[in-house]
């Protein structure tokens, strides 16, 4: 089933049957490398994450490494979820842009698109990112982009990346640091508020919009920022994912404002899951209504309540929220006829 | 299973695994008004059941009235049956004709094409349609018509539309008036033959085939003969519908005959339940054998055998025959390999 979280379902309605590409907007930030931040990923091996991630659902395979990204706790990526989905009812194409990463992931085939673009340094000190090459690169691309199906799924792979969307949203000035989701069940406050603290103390009252963002944002946030600007509507895009994509909009909607700009948003939606929606610690709700535009979001009401593999109930207990575009895969599975109970099977399936 | 009416399978099993168009043709005519003649939606409401079939299969909900069309006795509307096979197996692309709607449906992003029709007249006082403006618009439709999947189903939900297709059929000289279908059980013969007299009455010797059909029609029927016309076998077309589809085939039969024009027929199809096939009130072969042209028809074995809910029993006894091209729904949903259970399913999910 699908669920409405602004805005109503007849844009959702409307690309039922219709095929889809997806994409993968892949980055690192050295944020991840502040203890205890995050749990995207493989202690040691964090960094690798998104190439794993990208890695797993295009082929099935990791390359990078042997085994696939757990969480401390076993609670599995959740490119799991979107790779179930893509074996059950295909995307149309995939493709992976390489905002920075560390590792290149291996695969041949799938586009990989790549932005000359270095992985960005940790908030805390300072980021040192060239925020307006990165939009301009993100802007053209969208200006740029011919897509061969009816429209576009965008997600990401972003390991610490929901540290530096509320670093981002604070810093532009909206008042949101509590509606704002990690991956952590017993979100880790401290660190991450202090290094928020500190991501915000390296900024200036000269900044402006572009210095801001180099200084507390991420590759994939800037970039994807600019590719929907440059899409400008032409497409029916949906992004994939939480809190992350919900700061995306917020940099968008602060870029608009800066410019005295206006965007068509008709065709542009936000898809996530219900765990993001149901989380406590966060308020997906509440940042798109910050937007001054008007958006349509939706979640797909999947959970593992049918499930006992212990390693998937901790999703439904709050340990994995979203990434890797996992919620709006569901929600596409929703509008291609596919249930709960035979995504379950799939992802229970690589679990054996 | 696909069971073949008249024709052969080779139309049909061609389009397996092929993307369809759906189009519902939507009109008034208040014929409707007459007590009893139609149990075609929610007393006192029945103008409006066009507009909520279509934004009920379109959206999953109904805009233009708090519940869902139900005719007395507790039939739902056969709009379930086409949301649930497009719920399982989308049709790509879902598109509304407007031909004369008192109340336009309240739906975005899907394609709604106007054209300045308005609801016809009771045909017991004359109907009063410029039959020759709506054929001509619809042969226009037909010949610009760009269909971007493989093939078109095109259904209708016409509220007292048996009435006005038997009218239009006797007026036109068939000799098929114990051949129609209507939408009650007990088929209320009276009220229908009393009106159908009175339409028929209406109708003088100096009229010519446009000037009867302005009198005895509706706009539906009148408009779709003009689009089969003008599409002139260009891309597959299925007819979704029973009495009422094969009443537009025997409109572009008698056209053909006083024009001296021939149609290749071999993209042109029928598709209806197998309600209407079993119906001993009405006979569906005989009407598409008085064609002069050959016709491939098909039902599915749908029924709901398998349901213990008392409303969708009464689809099995013959209370609610067919509409918003439920039964080419149904081919279509078996064409693309959907089960009778998995269908039954999604339809009683509906009436929880």
């Amino acid at each position: 089933m699908l669920e409405n979280i602004t805005g109503d379902v007849d844009f959702i309605e409307n690309l039922r049957g219709k095929s889809a590409t997806f994409i993968l907007a892949l980055s690192n930030t050295k944020t991840y490398e502040i203890e205890g931040i995050t749990q995207a990923g493989i202690p040691g091996m964090i960094h690798l994450t998104p190439t794993l991630d990208s890695e797993f659902v295009t082929t099935g395979t990791v390359r990078s490494l042997v085994n696939i990204a757990e969480t401390p706790k076993g609670v599995p990526t959740p490119a799991l979820i979107t790779r179930a989905v893509h074996l059950l009812h295909p995307f149309k194409n995939i493709q992976l842009l390489n905002l920075g990463l560390e590792v290149e992931p291996k695969v041949d085939y799938f586009k990989i698109y790549n932005f000359s673009i270095k992985p960005s340094d940790s908030i805390d000190k300072g980021a040192n990112i060239d925020a307006n090459a990165i939009f301009q690169k993100g802007l053209k691309f969208g200006q740029d982009y011919q897509c061969s199906d009816d429209y576009i799924i965008l997600g990401e792979s972003v390991p610490s990346g929901t540290t530096t969307a509320t670093a981002t949203a604070v810093a532009l000035g909206y008042d949101c640091k509590d509606k704002f989701s990690s991956s952590f069940k017993d979100v880790p406050n401290n660190i991450r508020e202090t290094t928020i603290q500190k991501a915000l103390q390296n900024i200036t009252k000269e900044d402006d919009l572009f210095a801001i963002l180099s200084k507390v944002s991420d590759n994939m946030q800037i970039f994807v920022a600019g590719f929907i600007l440059g899409l400008n509507n032409k497409i029916p895009l949906i992004l994939a994912g939480g809190t992350q994509m919900a700061s995306v909009l917020l940099i968008v909607n602060k870029i608009l404002e800066v410019m005295q700009g206006e965007l068509n948003t008709s065709n542009l939606a936000l898809a996530t899951t219900l765990w993001v929606v149901k989380d406590q610690n966060s308020d997906i709700k509440g940042l798109l209504e910050l937007l001054d535009f008007n958006i349509n979001s939706y979640n797909s009401d999947f959970s593992f309540d049918s499930s006992n593999h212990p390693a998937l109930k901790l999703y439904d207990e709050g340990e994995a929220k979203e990434g890797v575009g996992a919620g709006a895969a569901l929600v596409y599975g929703m509008l291609n006829g596919l249930t709960t109970e035979q995504i379950t099977k799939q992802v229970e399936s690589f679990l054996l």
